[in-house]
């Protein structure tokens, strides 16, 4: 029977007590941690292309801006809820200070299944929650970027519905991140999540003096951030034995071919209606290549690898 | 036993639908109202007298703006929470649209007891809210109102603040209302909805071709809308034969005499350290002066009277 | 033939240099007024509900604002044009002065049908001139007025986006004139611009001292300025014995019941689809009420009256 | 007999639609492009020395801003007119486009022959001007630049008086472009039309696979833009065979000597007071030397040259 | 031997002090208002008609701003200095409490005698020092009035170049009082200073229930204040016997009639170029009319009357 | 006897003045070089920790912003005066100019002895004095920086109190210099003055073409300026021979080892508490390691030295 998930707000304040104890931390400091210093939640109303009207709730929850201004992904998702997003920001303000980076943390979303949506239907409640946000956003205050099920076209539609509530009919490209390159994006965006994942493994490594050279690796999640992580991971020596999607996971001891895989799913598809692109060849591998086999989810976690990757949401590592 | 109070919200909502469904309204609009455009819930560090540092949770809930800027109080209180500040934001809409006035529905908090806080602590608090409201109340978006808790001195707080994080060191007036009337508040705030509430009654009894005249009245509270409704009333010629605060209630069927009962007050005490003041004298009234009693609040509520006045809290009528 | 209406820009500008030749006016004044000191033209595209994109051309002339912010119309019309919209703003300054209102001058307008769009259709191309117009007007720079084929809705449509794109989403009630009573507009609004021209007219006479009683009027057009200015004449006593809409005119020597023809009308339809609403009862009026009898616009400018009402527009009074 | 000179506008909306039709575009792209967005057009009051007051007439053309705000000159010309200024605002949309620079395209312009102005008048009329544009340009909205007689002076006076208006008296230099080094502007900028149009020419060759080396080369103009290219067109190698101004072109088989004759002009004067300044000298050319030649403009163009560079103003260049 | 003048700032701390003593008042606020929040003084540079540059010195004082925005004139004059305007702008702030009205204390000026000035230069003086004083001053900051040698034309221009700096070219009117009735000003101002002197002398004398027919006064200064106090007072039926000029004084104890010397002078010149107008015929007065004389400032202080106005500058009276 | 310290205003104005006639510069651009372009001064009422009220006087001189937005340290020193601070804003216009930098001249203080107060009351002093600055300072205005007795935990109040004022709770660092780096500070400010002298010292000595070997060089002052002078110029080769703090001087004629001595006064102290840390051992440098001796301020100003440093304040430098 599965377990009811742990909040994951429950998840940073539990942990967050628990270093703070550790570390012998100012409560005062904990205490404003533990909680956001502001929360945004907010009716979006929108006009559906059949006339009707819907309502949907969205949030912006920054926690911290001590750093700098806030900054954080907005997701689109069913599952959204207050909790997890106010977790999230949490994990963002502490991600931002680990790298030194001037950013507070903030983390934002609509709880909404995008594929509902026509395209015109999803710009009309992307601008309309940039609207009711208001004055709480903006270049020096809270930056938002994109996030599940967002990308660089909605960033297009936050971009340009802040200028029309800002400056009249003009530019202001600051006050998100994650635009299109025509629109002043910035290069490598798009591999950044999965890219940085691995920058930080490898330090890692160094610090513990072992050598990456074909240490067997699982990834769960097969999306921008999985796909990336495995990708450039498999370019830099490690082997990716198994990846995984929302279907299951394919896996091959000897290793994935994640370039070939990774074009095959380019035009969409799931990895379960996918063969196994084994990286190396039968008689590189001898018989290994005979092993490719899906998997689930489940058993990708359990796989005895050097290193498990959890790229997909939150809440997937639990005991039992 | 004692009955779990209904949630305010959940009274609004199902009062909204009941009547969206007897009006024939349309399901959008009633989708519209049942919820706040916006939500903004802040945590608030204060820094107490002895160095310390405390944090506040504060609400501000917009509910409605389509008829004008927000407009609602601010209330202090252990029990401020968000379900209830909903609540109450929403019914300040149609308390708004009802009289016609252009104005929406607002209302926020902070979940404190004022009393346990110092003045420069009360002070500090005060001002540290508005700071976390930032750019989301003003004279054209949301102006708050004094309310259960805060007075003229806290809304001098609230004005001077906005107008230093607004203007540099300039008077920003007209974010918020009762104000002292040396800082530009308006002449009888102080009386506004005890006598608002008078006004009503006399318009609904005139609909009902009803003589007040003599009419027996109960006032559930003693503070400032029970109080003044309570002298204005009986000014008006009702007999308020009972009034309570949160120790009791005098009760006395020749009617009270509420002028002296509130000058008796000004200076402190409850009504359960007074005497009753009869409004007749014992020849005028035959018998009846040596009925005064104390009883308590929930007797009150009982009471065979003509008119029953609940100006207390919130949940205090129900069945059984 | 007709003869090619004169360019009203022209008939402006000729008029003013006459009349400060006449006056002896400084050069530099006369130089100043014969030119706008600011127009804007904007290209509107509006999504149409079938998806295409259509492109209109809409124009701001702000003549004068010595005397006080910019004031005029907005009118959507197919015949608008850059030289009528510059001499109609023209207009605008001197009738503000002229009346010793601090406003100065201006006109706008688009070049459209507006019966060719759909209501959402016209809602957006509302909008989207706001938004081109930018921060050209404001409630201290420029503050559009409803004018032909433009309502009080429209002007809600205005307001609405102005505040939208300056303001967040809160009201900016003061940057237009003539909004709907319930979103700020002035009572009377709707009568004013007849109701002025009836003012002007008895203080015209009382310096002529002559009597108004009976004297007959002809008022060509039964829009709005027409048939308010007709129906508060005739409660002031003057004999309306013609008015004309685009398709003819109703004449009546005895004068016509402009209250019942207001009434008869207001569901729709034109003059010619009417009978004759006699003011006189046959009693009354003898054998003149047989006399009732549609004839033509350019009959009604040529009828014997004491006063001509020209209430349509520009170019209908010339020589031959 | 010259042929009327054919607009400067329906030149450019003719190529559009051409290009437009052999790209399959979209036809409401073209409709889009083929009109400015916003045109601004101002009376400029001017008080001249004499204490008298002349009005000009100015215009801005903000043609897109799709990709970045509206950016291009504003000149000083007696032939300045709507339609040309139109027509180079569109011009420059498709110039920042085709280098993918993120901005728009604008132009704009007085109506004036600035030598008839003091010192003193121009800079009231550089003021007045900037004054008259008001809130349509700005750092983030539509960024000037000079053109033709405007020089580094006159975007000094624009950026001051920019600054007045906007920033109390700070210095907002952001807004212009072309502004004295000391005031922050750009090095090299002098050069860079020239420059720019030099790079454009060798990338060309470079795709022709063509060699540069001694490549003749006629350039009608030799004012700021004629004047660079040919400099530095010639120490890249190009044989500088005729260079003209508005009084006639100086013409040498074997090539100019460009430096020299800068310098020698750099002073005033025009090249029909200067002698040949031959690139070679005798010994190196043989006869050449001695065919120095004046001749006109007209025969400037019809030399066979391999390259022809158009550097003087608008429509020189048509059949017959 | 004349003494040295006392500092109006030292008279201004003495009083205060002793009066605080007095009134057991709080040493903090004692301390506060001894002394303005802030000073601001500026270099105005303004070029002469000649086209040379000089530069005069500005002052704004801002005492006070716990009741309100700052107010207070703005004098031009040669013997303006930061000692006499700091005490100027404290009494400022006392006044405004006295009469309860909420604004706070502020005084300016220009250190020039305006005089030696032509008209262009005093507008390039009165606009640059507007600029110079940036955003200290504004509608809901600081507003100044005319002042010693400052009129209604001068707060026009100062209007104008705020609105200018502040709103492009629009009239933000509120910055100032004491503009022309046609720009905003407000009806009565030009009386206001010497009508109030009358209606406080009014009510003193109510006070000290004494009658005022007949009163003896003598009016030091026939500026805008004496002149108009004198004539207010006349009607109010005060016997004015002197009044005074920098020339000197006219005196007659029978009573000057004012409206008479007040049109005599309003063409220009000076009281002892006039004759006496003696208030009362030879035949009402008897002997007295022959009483007329012209006397020295000096002697008016010391006549013997029942009211001495001191409507000249500050420092007049003094013992010895 | 001591003399008579001379005025720094004085100081400076006599030397533009004479430098103004050598260079026969323009006598306007002398005037406006000799006094500052605006003053502003302040009272700045600081609750103490007991509750009482100290008001102190605060500074800020805007010396002339024609280069560039004003920019200069705030100090904090009880001899703070306006005089010195006039002429410190002077000297930083001129100083900006020399090295080509896009900056005006400015300078602020309190006169304050800021150890007199604890660390919250000089955190409420620095934050009440930009409060009372007001919109006088900015990013793109006048941009304050560090200065005696003020830090990088100053700046990083007024950069905290500036945005509480201007952004609601978001950071605008660009109005101060000097933060901490962790604030956005810029990494070797610390240095930055000491390390600028160098610079020109070596930059005079290279056109002097003189070697700096070995060059002796006396210190006056050990602050945060004279310690990393002499810190950087014993690095390059000077031998740094005496340094003073205010209580006298270590002097060793074979040289100091500064970095010795600044480790040992890093923890508190002063020079006189220290032994010598001759740069040489007995060995290197004979007898001399015996010549260290503690000698007066006055002393080290008169010794012979290649290069005497002044780095304490001004005025130490006079004849006699």
């Amino acid at each position: 029977m599965p377990k009811k998930p742990v909040s994951p707000l429950v998840t940073f304040t539990t942990t967050l007590e628990r270093v703070g104890q550790q570390m012998n931390a100012n409560p005062s400091t904990i205490a404003l941690l533990s909680q956001p210093q502001r929360v945004i939640e907010v009716a979006i109303p929108v006009e559906r292309d059949d006339g009707s009207l819907s309502v949907w709730h969205g949030y912006r929850v920054q926690h911290n801006n001590v750093r700098g201004p806030y900054k954080g992904g907005i997701r689109f998702h069913p599952q959204v809820n207050l909790d997890e997003i106010k977790a999230l920001s949490a994990w963002m303000t502490l991600k931002s200070a680990v790298v030194d980076i001037p950013y507070g943390g903030a983390k934002g979303g609509i709880t909404i299944d995008p594929q509902e949506l026509s395209d015109r239907e999803l710009q009309r409640l992307s601008r309309a929650f940039i609207e009711r946000l208001g004055k709480n956003i903006g270049p020096t205050t809270d930056i938002p970027a994109p996030d599940v099920n967002t990308n660089a076209i909605i960033m297009a539609w936050f971009t340009d519905e802040y200028a029309r509530l800002h400056d009249g009919a003009e530019h202001v490209q600051a006050a998100f991140t994650g635009k299109p390159l025509s629109l002043g994006g910035s290069q490598g965006r798009d591999a950044a999540t999965g890219r940085g994942g691995l920058f930080v493994l490898l330090e890692y490594l160094k610090q513990l003096a072992q050598d990456s050279k074909d240490m067997t690796v699982a990834v769960q999640g097969f999306g921008n951030v999985g796909s990336w992580f495995a990708r450039l991971a498999s370019e830099a020596g490690f082997r990716i034995v198994a990846v995984s999607d929302a279907n299951g996971a394919l896996y091959h001891p000897a290793g994935l071919d994640i370039e070939q895989l990774y074009q095959a799913l380019k035009t969409g598809g799931t990895l379960d209606q996918n063969v196994c692109y084994p990286k190396l060849s039968v008689e590189q591998a001898g018989q290994q290549t005979a092993n490719c086999e899906l998997i689930s989810n489940q058993q990708l976690l359990e796989l005895d690898v050097d290193i498990l990757v959890p790229a997909a949401i939150e809440n997937q590592l639990h005991d039992n």
